[in-house]
């Protein structure tokens, strides 16, 4: 298989080196047929080859079997022309692979319950998986644009729009999903003030009656969500919402291990003809530009996401379980980074860290 | 000064009787010149007069001095026609009386730090103000509604808009606030995907280099805006921010004290010919039909709102910090309500919670 590695900008090259190291522990050690090639895109490439998507990137990004991302955004992103912004981006990636399927796994990880904000009674036990609508809604929709008015004034414009062949799919996936898992789906929307909410929840509703009776649905308005998600996390099993309240509800979530650099995403199609889908996995942290060079981000975030590699792409189950556990073998014993860490705490480099993770590999 | 009273449905008559009743103590122990009266609207109209906003209540709302309201939301709103759910609507109300700048104070009780979810290092002295825009954005942008496609398909569609004005109208609110706080503004948005969003940080960067110099103004994108209410609420001093992001950010924050039951808010506009502010004062927990009727909801959501009514419409500053410290001194007396309790402690019902906050008014 066929591994396109983004490593982007900021700690995007660090994060995605020690991911691509943990995929090449498993080629070696367990034979798992996977072949990985750096492309470069976005700010990088700019730099580089005065483009932000060079024709062999973009060639290579829609033939992969799956990509591997690192981040994107880079403080001096201000200097490339919009229209070169628009074609190197993450966001043009989502929609021409057609990866509607955003999975963020969010578990409270034992070991960080001292740097969590939160009491541990409210975080033990969580693990809750966000189905995000990745790509359509606000992201995309059109007429948008900053407009001026016959009277000289502007104002700025987006439209927020949903087929119900978009979220059907997406109600499909997730309750597939919750098949897998603890049979509970949370549907989030704002159907009492936006009737693209109102059709959302109507359409989730059909989904659920006619297909997947067997999983439990409850509705949850967005704010109400926001809510529950800090109150109580662990009644979450899977969550599926809109591209726009997805975004701010995982970040949400987030919070709950202390830090988003413990966070894991994958983007996901439905199967093709040949019944593969496609795949892009990122770590959810973004391009940190504060702290890029410096060798101390938080890597756990890309090895976790590729551990969602392993499960989705390479149909590795036992792999991706053990590198899970690998993960959480190294927190148990102590290793941290900085954003993960209590003050005087002793923190490792984002190399150290993958080095712990390697070593509970090697000896589970 | 002529308060209109719209208690509406679920919990909402319950906590609006005792945020009226601390009013009415104001009235005759310290001679405020407030006048209230009870009006009808909503589910509780029509099921009375068959409309949703008899013509005395609209003429009642558009001439008070402020409007004391309760919640909104009934379980058998579904049977009300759409077209008179609107006429009834809290939206409609916000919107005619030009009530953009929406207030909502979130701060650390210190005696709810073991009910809270978050660790007190997490939350200890938090106080933070956010100015939600509430009169504009996806709740009121056109076009909308669904719509059936050609091929008979349906979508759902909303249209998220702001004004260069509404914009400034907003970020001057916060600025201004900022001042008599600790004069520093977050301003939130997406700017990195939505035009609307940036044009938001462009005016509000605008405003404060022309007339704010002296605040301090971040700005910050919604999703980071989210995990950092969750890591470190202390960090923020007033957020100002869209009607859709303000309306979850402020859940988010919510949490802080385990319900929401203990957060008010405030609607105003900017004065008008007469210098005054119209004002509607309101508790963000919703109508609650599960608990309605059974006397057990938390008042203190309603009656600081009661606080935030002294404070700006009654322009009464020192009754306002007056009613808060009873509100404190009262939890710190260890009064709860089901809400804010931790399993096993005795709880007071509604009326017992106001009862406990006027008994610390009566002796300070
Ligand atoms: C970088 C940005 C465009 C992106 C988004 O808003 O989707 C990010 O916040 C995310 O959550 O993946
Ligand atoms: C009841 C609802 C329309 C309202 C909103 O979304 O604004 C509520 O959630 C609020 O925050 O005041």
């Amino acid at each position: 298989m066929n591994i396109v590695v983004l490593p982007g900008d900021g700690i995007g090259p660090e994060v995605t080196d020690e991911a691509v190291r943990i995929l090449d522990w498993f080629v070696t050690k367990r034979g798992l047929p996977l072949r990985m090639e750096r492309r470069l895109f976005g700010a990088a490439a700019w730099a580089a080859e005065g483009t932000t998507m060079p024709d062999a990137s973009w060639d290579a990004i829609m033939a992969a079997d799956a990509l591997l991302f690192g981040a994107t955004g880079s403080l001096d992103q201000k200097h490339i022309p919009a229209e070169e912004r628009r074609k190197g981006s993450l966001l043009r990636m989502r929609k021409a692979l057609d990866v509607f399927a955003n999975l963020r796994p969010v578990r409270a990880w034992p070991a960080l319950a001292e740097v969590s904000p939160y009491k541990p009674r409210t975080i033990a036990g969580t693990d809750l998986v966000f189905v995000r609508e990745l790509t359509a809604g606000v992201y995309f929709g059109t007429p948008r644009g900053i407009q001026t008015l016959p009277d000289g004034t502007r104002w700025g414009l987006n439209t927020h729009a949903y087929t119900e062949a978009e979220i059907a799919r997406a109600a499909r996936f997730a309750f597939t999903l919750a098949r897998t898992r603890r049979n509970h789906v949370t549907s989030v929307d704002k159907a009492n003030v936006m009737e693209a909410g109102a059709l959302w929840r109507e359409v989730v509703a059909a989904v659920h009656a006619r297909d997947f009776p067997d999983v439990t649905l409850e509705h949850m308005l967005a704010d109400n969500c926001a809510l529950q998600l800090s109150r109580a996390p662990t009644r979450f099993d899977v969550i599926v919402t809109d591209n726009l309240f997805g975004d701010l509800l995982s970040d949400c979530a987030g919070a709950i291990n202390g830090s988003l650099g413990m966070l894991p995403s994958a983007a996901l199609s439905d199967p093709g003809p040949d019944g593969k889908r496609r795949a892009l996995y990122e770590p959810i942290h973004g391009s940190a530009p504060d702290i890029a060079g410096k060798g101390i981000a938080n890597p756990l975030g890309a090895i976790l996401s590729a551990a969602l590699l392993l499960r989705w792409t390479a149909r590795a189950p036992a792999e991706a379980d053990a590198l899970e556990a690998a993960v959480a073998t190294a927190l148990a014993a102590g290793a941290r980074t900085a954003d993960i860490a209590l003050p005087g705490e002793s923190v490792l480099s984002t190399r150290g860290m993958a080095d712990a993770v390697i070593a509970a590999l090697e000896h589970p």
